[in-house]
């Protein structure tokens, strides 16, 4: 074999060794939340009865969250909303997390808020099988997040609680700022973002994003 | 008077002028579409009788653009949306234009597109008080753009036809790609997004944003 045959050879192996080299990824998984409801156990026992177990229909992305069966009737001052999903497991407070396009339905004004900063915020009618309540406060819209572990955090040079920036590709792309994130050890790396917010960026399920900073 | 006493009436003297230097003004106002639809003569036609005049019962900032008194109901193979809103005046071609949100209602996928690009997209059926019509096109999401002068293009340094980014602040804030100038003699500045893209980034028809390019 020449020097030449050798030489295209030897290329060929290079370049054949190159596309083994993996880039490292650092898109992130979208999750997109239409609205929905946590409940306490005492706000499941008024509005499904004493003892009433909900019933788990899907796993989430989330360790330990999932979707139930069960779903509500929320009601404000100008009209209700039918059918909004339940997810498990039992909080400590009810939360009811509505979409800026609900509130003119509703006829309130939800604040943007990170689940569990309830303190403030407006209540809203509960409609169940077996009962109502009016909830003294628990309606936000939520602020856009990022679940990640704390690797993917080190990863990502984030901390827990920062505010970053995520890019979004395509035709209707663009940026959303102030998206929180959530970092601890047991999170499966996803942006959580709701149908308002995907819908006006062209997001699917299948969509990724990037952290931009 | 002393020199000091001098140098502090000149300065308060400068600050004072300095302070009724006007900074150019490079915000633009926004305005929110819902859903509506356009008509051809035909089209009223068929939908509200021969001849049948539409009603205008508001001026929109656009010059000769109005919102009308009538209303249509549109049909998809999902399922259908009520109160429609028509705007005048009547046009070449019918066209109406939908949320990314009411894609999943009707059942139908509309693409996002300039007004007036209707080559491809989906139709839909239109139902009136004297009759219903079944568009072969014309269903689109709006892509955003921002109507302005000629002048208004020179001062902001963008092209009639251009893509710009835009900036929107605030805890909801960040940035909308791709949102096409349309500059010519008659239009009035305003940047056109949907309640889908309001929504997300939190705008009111009070707020305002700025290009970055």
């Amino acid at each position: 074999m020449g020097k030449y045959d050798a030489l295209v050879e030897l290329l060929l192996e290079v370049v054949k060794e190159g596309g083994d080299i993996k880039q490292e990824d650092y898109s992130i998984p979208v999750g997109i939340s239409n609205r929905h409801i946590h409940l306490s156990r005492n706000d499941v026992n008024a509005l499904f009865g004493e003892g009433y177990p909900l019933t788990k229909i899907k796993d989430l992305s989330q360790p330990g969250q999932y979707a139930c069966k069960e779903t509500l009737t929320i009601c404000g001052p100008k009209g209700a909303i039918e059918n909004v999903r339940i997810l498990g497991p039992e909080r400590q407070e009810s939360q009811v997390e509505i979409l800026k396009t609900d509130c003119f339905k509703l006829g309130l004004k939800a604040p943007v808020k990170l689940s569990g900063e309830l303190q403030g915020t407006p209540g809203i009618t509960l409609v169940g099988p077996k009962g109502s309540i009016l909830l003294g406060q628990g309606v936000i819209i939520a602020q856009r997040h990022i679940h990640m572990s704390l690797e993917n955090a080190q990863r990502f040079g984030v901390r827990d609680g920062e505010l970053v920036t995520i890019q979004i590709s395509g035709l209707r792309g663009g940026t959303y700022a102030n998206v929180a994130v959530r970092a601890n050890t047991t999170s499966q790396l996803e942006c959580h973002i709701d149908t308002d917010e995907a819908n006006a960026m062209e997001l699917a399920p299948t969509s990724k994003i990037t952290i931009v900073k």
